[in-house]
Order: structure tokens, then sequence, then C-alpha cells
């Protein structure tokens, strides 16, 4: 049972109609699975989670593609978040019995596909770019829709898929392989903001801290609480406990402690599964040993 | 999708072609998963671990006994294992979607049927006991096949199911409901057994120690280490953690710090997550934010 995750991220998060007609192109794709879909009016964006194998993905966002370039044009689109294109930005991620490897090809191929039946020049990112300079998001993405025809006339910037010049009213897509991302925050026992900032600083890899980790301090205004603000971008690589561990340690410079953290959103149960193993001190421990993954494995 | 673990204790460990009947009366019940099944010759005595929903678990564990009553004979088995049946034991434990009330029903049910359809007498046990003298496995099986019908003639010791006296050939059942058991051993950093016996009598219920911890203090020869051997029989209301942290702080007392631990066989990954909660202080975790349980929930 091979199980593959797909974030598309959409230009539209206003007009309700076009926002189901979107969900029902992923939901009507046989053996996929519409996990969650969630829109911001002032982003006039929406993201769809789906899961399933690479062939039922694959159909799910091509049908979301022939909704998306149908129906939205950025020419008029307005919104507070950076995009460039109807389908700004469709991750692949690997979750169960599948390699990054897999979600690289599954990602290359349907962006050949996306290019061919709707004329959507694409950029490959992530774990799927061949191209260093093109393998952060935010560089891809720079400029947005309304510069992206000079953009993709400069040197550099002839897209992995498709036609030359942006697809006149879809722009152009950003398609790629991941792995999962995990929202994490540490509340920590103060109202000081700087100290939070200060621990940001030690821990990010933009700064010299950890490969795979993002963060900012910022302040829960209602608590009182300065808060590390982090998405933790591979947490087999960065685990999880590491982490916390460092925040706690680099907290205490400042005579402070941890308060408490959480998990926004999903997490893989490896990534927590890895926490209690290291500290639990556990020894030769394997995930076939966990109950759930012994009653799957029989069962297929 | 409910399921429930079932793990029989068998009085035959020797005869390859009664353990082969056994394992396939099991694996022929519809809808259940014969997970894994060991024998051992010196005890005389096999162990089958099963899965499936109730009606399926039934099913199984009547085919079950189906077979063993006809083929095995306690007036002539001989084994280093206490047994007083030809199906000794089969407790029944809720993995997922049930509840242990389902589980001591089903014990129950299963209980009745026994005693109707084999003319085996049957002790129900742990949270399917209805007499607190008869609630632990080691009391009901005192005495072995050879002691009970002596045993079921005292006051006390009509059984819960079935005829006042043992089966000629079979014996006598014991079936009930429990959690699952964690096999959990800490290796301690010193070659001290006296360190390992003296935290076990610290650690376990029998001597004043945590609820659901039966432990053990042994010596692993060939690394030459003292290592607290464990079962959790409740890892809910005695967590893996809270037992690790104790065992620690304990060996401190003697200057003994912890090498490593180690989960023998199974463990429900629920055990796991609420450690790594406990240890990164999560704050408000839900179950409903592991990806694989979000991904099954959406798939039923």
């Amino acid at each position: 049972m091979a199980i593959i995750e797909s974030i598309p991220n959409v230009s539209e998060g206003r007009r309700a109609d076009v926002i189901e007609r979107l969900a029902t192109a992923i939901r009507t794709a046989p053996g996929v699975r519409l996990l969650d879909y969630s829109s911001d009016a002032s982003h006039n964006r929406s993201v769809f989670t789906l899961a399933g194998d690479a062939a039922s993905v694959r159909e799910a966002i091509l049908a979301l593609f022939a909704v998306a370039t149908e129906a939205i044009d950025l020419r008029t689109h307005r919104g507070e978040h950076p995009r460039i294109g109807a389908v700004d930005v469709v991750p692949f991620v690997p979750i169960e019995g599948v390699t990054m490897a897999d979600c690289v090809t599954l990602a290359k191929d349907v962006a050949a596909a996306v290019a061919d039946h709707y004329g959507v020049p694409v950029f490959l990112y992530e774990d799927a770019s061949t191209n260093p300079a093109r393998k952060n998001l935010e560089d891809i993405r720079r400029g947005e829709f309304e510069g992206l025809a000079a953009k993709m006339a400069s040197p550099g910037w002839a897209p992995d898929f498709g036609p030359a010049t942006p697809h006149e009213s879809a722009g152009a897509s950003v398609i790629g392989a991941r792995m999962p991302l995990i929202a994490y925050n540490i509340n920590l026992n103060t109202d000081r903001l700087d100290v939070a900032k200060k621990i940001a600083t030690a821990i990010r890899h933009s700064s010299g801290g950890l490969r795979y980790v993002k963060a900012m301090g910022v302040m829960l205004e209602d608590r009182g609480l300065a808060q590390v603000s982090m998405n933790l971008t591979n947490y087999e690589k960065t685990p999880i406990f590491r982490v916390f561990e460092l925040v706690k340690r680099e907290a205490e410079r400042y005579g402070v402690s941890i308060l408490e953290s959480e998990i926004v959103g999903l997490v893989p149960s490896a990534a927590l599964v890895r926490s209690a193993e290291y500290y639990l001190q556990l020894d030769r421990f394997s995930d076939e040993q966990l109950l759930e993954k012994k009653l799957q494995d029989v069962s297929r």
C-alpha cells in the first residue's frame, strides 16, 4: 500500500462555487482521499490536502488543473499571498511504502502532463529540482505573476517543462517533492519576545542553526508568552527531540524554561516514535514492533 | 474498524502436525489474521497471536477449541509450564475502535460457547473476572491440571461457565480480557545484580511500587550487565515514561546509570506517542493529528 500526500495551493480563496468545483475535481479521482481543505479570503488562496497512490494522485492533480486553468485568471486576481500561477504550488510527499525518489518521479511526470495538456510552464522545486538556484519556492516565486514574463525571459529561468512564456491567465506552476512539514511551536515561560527571537536565530538554518529548521520569535499577546514558532522540514534528519533539546538549552542561557510545546496540524507518527526512542534510550527498536504496523502488514 | 487481539496459549508444543492443525483452525476463520505463533518443546506449549473483529475472533477461538479438545489429552501431557487445560488461557485485548467492556462481553460470550459446545469448564480472569480472588491467572492455575478436580470441589472454585468438574482430557480453560502487555527491559550500566534486584523491588506493584508493573532483576551473563526485566500490564495507567524515569531515579541512588532500554515484541504505537508527548511537553496533542490515523479515518 503506497501512500503519497499532495498539498496543492490554488489561487482562489473567495468564490465558494469555484472552490467547491476544485474540491470535487480531487474527490472524484478514483482511489484519492481528500483529507482537508481550507480557504483564506485575504490571501485569496485555498490549500487542499489529498492522499493516494501515485496514479490516483496524478489523476486528481490533473483534474484540479483542468478546473483551475478554466476558472482562474491571474490578470484579475488580487490577494496578500505571493503567487505565480492559478495552481501555484504542488508538492508530493512520501508517506508510506514510497521513497522520495518515487515522489520526484511523480513530480516530473505530472509536470510534463501539465505542460502538455494545459500549456502551463512548470518549474520543479525542492527534492525534484535539478538546479540549486531553483530549489526554494521563494526564489522561484519572487516577482510573482506580474513579474513572471520578464523573469522567464532572463537567463536561467527557462521552465523545466512547457512553453518559454507564461500561460496568459494561469501563469506558471511550481511542482516538486519534499518531506512532510511539521509545524512545531515552543512556548517559553516568559513574556520576553527578545529571548524567543534570539533562540529562533540560534536554531534556524538560515542563521547558522539546524539544517531543516525554519524559526521565528513571536508574541502570544493573549497569554503574555513568547513563542519560538517553527517549521521542521525534514524530521528524519533534524528530529523533533533535537530541536526541543536545543531550544531548552538556549533558553537556559537567559534563565528561561520551556512551558510547553505544540504540534499544529498533522504529524507522521514516526516523528513521535523517534522522540520516544531517544528519551527512553530504546535500543534496537524497529517500526515492525508497532502493533498497528504489524496488523497492517498482515492484512495486505 | 474494530480490532481485538487474542493470544491463546495451548498445551501442545511438540507435535508439529497438531500445531499446524491449530494454526489452520485460526487462519480459516473468515476476517481473522494470524499474526504470529511459536512453540516451546520444553514447555510443551504454543502461543498464537491473532486479530480481527469480535465475531471473527470468536469463531477462530471456537475452531481452535474444536481441534485442541480432540487432539490434546492433559492426562499424558508433560511440560515445564504450569497449565490446567488443553486451551489453557485465552485473553482478549482491545486494540482499536473497541473498549475493554467490549472485550469483557466477548470473553463471557466465548466462555459460554466453549462450555456449551465442548463441555469444558471456564474460569473468567483479569478484567472479565467477577471475583477478586479469581482475577490473577496464577491463582486460578495453582495446582495445575493434576490438582484441578480437588480444587473445583473446594469452596469458591465452581467455574463461571460449564460443568462443575474438569473435562476428562481437556481440563478447564481461563478466558478473560486485559490490556496489551508490554515486555520492557532496562539495562543498567553495571554488573551488580543486587542493584537490579533492589530497583525491581522498588518499582513493582507486588512490593509497593507502580500499580501495573511486574519486575525482576536478572543478569545478562554474556554482556556482564544487570537488567531490570519488566511486564507493563496497563500502559495507559502506568505509562512507559514513568517507569523509565523511576528506574533512572532509583539507579542514581546506587551511582548507576541507564545504558539502554528495550521493548521485546509488539507495542501499541500509542504507548510511544504518550512518551513523546511527555518528554516534548506537548500541549493539547490529539491522536487525530497523527497522519496515519487521519488517513485511516478518511478511508473508512
